[in-house]
């Protein structure tokens, strides 16, 4: 059974945490005058933290097996779950998003980093909840990044352990890393590098608001903007292109920032994962700019190398924002970004998929296969930057990504009672579970989601959280033997 | 390096049995009066049948160590590459298909049991070659029984593997059932249940030439009609019916069949992988029929259930036989049947796609993580009927999956170039990776491959052969490694 007051207490703690972030939108709403905002953020605040606060001092202490791998799990899947609804309700508040399913699909969205939306028109919106929305995604970001480095390896999921067997030993002693200290030290990363964005953005003319909606959701790889052209709104080289190195920065494992911080720089560089990352970015946007040459959707190869760039960066690190409609584009080119969109990021970083990291072991369990097929007696372990992986990991990667797919296909099944096509209900789930934000055809760059039903946005939440937290965190909830006494 | 002289000899030897097969189709032609195809199928076979036969007579006597793992790879391959060349010929010497990619397309459809045809207007052609086409079908039926029951197990690709830890022990022993005398078993259940399924046909009213074309396309489960229609042809629910169960059975375990005839029916009845089977088929058969009723598709529920068990059945067992346009059926069934498609029939049967086994044993694989999130430390075996598998079975099948779905990614990709749409890119790779014939969209069951360049049918031609072949036997053969003379 579950130690019920150790849940609520942490529960209670992370609701008032996340009211105290509430403060930064109210502000926002005192600045822009909109006060029916204002009060509904102070309506959602103040009772949380009150609520939140009294859950974490009314429960007794935590003692130290209060907290085994049930609760663990329970706490992170439910924390995004009760934190989505809390953030949700502003809305409802000001009638702005009136369901509750969209609200809190909005939000879940923002959460998770996702940054698909059901709103039809992002402008009619008032700034101080879009500021909000995109907020969200930044405390996603940290929320993520807490998860990989700190939580989840506790619980045994696989990202962490495999960055671990990655990035530990000779390379990492070099720089005195430990996984102790660097969640803080991640946390600082982050900052810096919002905090760097943000006056980039400045330099290129936009507003503090704008710099730090767009920071935002880049740094936390979500996808949110304040207009409805996305970063198509700017017409802007520069700041289309610092929005695309960022959203690559993003996408790397933070280990690897922090390790450059400290000098390592040429240490991090040789990175496994990292130089496959950068050669998948290299040759798609390679390939994206001469198809859009040649299909005349660039007026110049600069021009196509900017389109092809930003996409291709937006996507695989499963932010979604858009400088074009892709859906337009050749149809080779959109099944590149759908296959971007499958791999996703660097493990440790804040962008989701399915990982740059576990997308080359599946490559080298293929590998393994076909060697044992002419080799059928030899023993042949996979290893990473020289490094033996264990068979469990190995099988742990298999799983995740058979869950994976299963997760993709069930969902498309299920989704596609409401979807117009094919390709939608497919891109819809991929959309959601990779946490990207926009999929093809009527979920393309230059629609949302508003047309699903209030029970399929809340199923697509549940995909975004789960797609958030590793498939498998989301899904124990739901098995029986989760909830079986006796195990 | 290949051991040049026993390739030649095997692959002689086979080259003139096939073309003996063609006295067959040269028969018909001279029963239809078709002269010019009569003189085709001679002017193919004899050449042929003389240079496999001085090709098996003047190479040296094969010894011992001559076939090992390369040469028996580089044999199955290559071996219906060269039959489909082969098989191809005589359409071109008529002109009825007057290119040679068209042609081998065609004939690696029929070898492979794939059905997927680059023909506009099927009744155009002529009697003998509509016969021999579907004769392909029966052949290959034929060829893969004996690869996955004789051949490929001693290669240790994984199907027959699998099917024998599934059904060796207990069971298997009270028919006194062994390994080496099956292919010839499985050869008289096979020629049997074509007899049967021939007779039946001409029960409800079909020529005898009909319900040879048929039944060759329903055992060998390929899904070559005479009619452009396909099975849609026959209004009679009986010929439906009888196509319908047959595929059904041409689905399943063919070692299952024979220990029926044995009279091991209690037993074979208990096979996991069949029950599974048959459960897909259920419930698949059952929802679309309700949503067939709902969406005004059928006339009532007996014309519902036609359809739909018929639909099921050709597209679970990778037969791909119509009724009925499913292109136009709602979307949920669409999915549904793409997602039987990757599925395929049992091992061990004349069908495609992953298989059901494999399809266990991934959910097994899934389920193991979900278990190991809990108890990390546990030991976790996976058992298939009480037996437990070896770590490293399961690792082929997940290496077997990833290899089969990365294909059909990078399938999709290059198809694109000329597809005219998502959801046609993806389903062409798929009906032909998983042998089924129709795909959605552009290639659905009205429509064909004819669209294609030369180059991407020779591609999807390969993509049959692969799938056919459970991809690693033509995969190994692009990989550099197999043609290091040092390995």
């Amino acid at each position: 059974m579950l130690h019920k007051s150790a849940v609520i207490k942490i529960l209670g703690m992370v609701s008032a945490l996340v009211s105290l972030t509430m403060l930064l939108p109210l502000i926002a709403a005192l600045i822009y005058g909109e006060k029916a905002q204002a009060i509904a953020f102070a309506e959602v605040a103040l009772p949380v933290m009150l609520i939140g606060a009294a859950a974490y001092r009314l429960t007794p202490p935590i003692k130290e097996y209060d907290i085994r791998m049930r609760e663990g799990f329970f706490i992170v899947g439910s924390a995004w779950i009760v934190l989505s609804a809390i953030g949700a309700v502003p809305f409802m508040i000001t009638g702005e998003i009136s369901k509750f399913a969209d609200a809190f699909f909005e939000i879940a969205s923002g959460f998770t980093t996702t940054g698909s939306t059901i709103l039809t028109n992002i402008e009619a919106v008032s700034k101080s909840m879009l500021f909000w929305r995109s907020f969200t995604h930044w405390l996603g970001g940290m929320g993520i990044l807490v998860l990989t480095i700190a939580i989840l390896p506790m619980l045994g999921i696989g990202g962490q352990r495999i960055m671990r067997a990655e990035t530990t030993g000779p390379t990492m002693d070099k720089v005195s890393f430990t996984i102790n200290d660097s969640a803080k030290n991640l946390y600082i990363v982050y900052f810096a590098l919002t905090v760097v964005e943000v006056a980039l953005l400045m330099l290129g003319g936009l507003s503090l608001y704008d710099a730090l909606v767009h920071s935002f959701g880049t740094m936390g790889t979500g996808g949110f903007s304040s207009y409805n052209a996305s970063i198509g709104a700017y017409e802007s080289g520069y700041v289309q292109m610092v929005i695309a190195v960022f959203m690559l920065l993003a996408g790397v494992n933070f280990n690897l920032h922090y390790m450059t911080v400290k000098g390592g720089f040429r240490q991090a560089i040789k990175d496994t994962e990292l130089r496959v990352y950068l050669a998948i970015i290299g040759t798609s946007t390679a390939f994206i700019m001469v198809m859009l040459l040649i299909h005349g959707f660039a007026s110049g190869p600069w021009d196509a190398f900017k389109q092809s760039f930003f996409q291709v960066n937006s996507i695989i690190t499963t932010t979604g924002y858009a400088t074009a409609d892709f859906d337009l584009w050749p149809l080779p080119t959109k099944i590149l970004l759908v296959l971007l969109m499958l791999i996703g990021g660097c493990a440790s970083s804040t962008g989701g998929g399915i990982k740059v990291i576990r997308a080359i072991i599946l490559f080298k369990i293929i590998k393994r296969e076909v060697n044992k097929k002419l080799h059928p007696t030899a023993v042949m372990p996979i290893k990473i930057a020289g490094k033996q992986m264990a068979e469990s990991t190995i099988s742990a990667v298999s799983g995740f990504v058979f869950l994976y797919l299963i997760i993709i296909a069930a969902g498309s099944f299920i989704v596609s009672f409401e979807a117009p096509d094919f390709t939608t209900a497919l891109t819809t789930v991929i959309a959601c579970v990779s946490n990207i934000g926009p999929g093809l055809n009527a979920v393309g760059p230059t629609c949302n989601f508003a047309f699903y039903s209030g029970g399929i946005k809340v199923l697509l939440s549940i995909f975004m959280i789960a797609g958030r937290l590793e498939v498998f965190t989301i899904f124990l909830l739901f098995t029986p033997s989760f909830w079986d006494p006796n195990k």
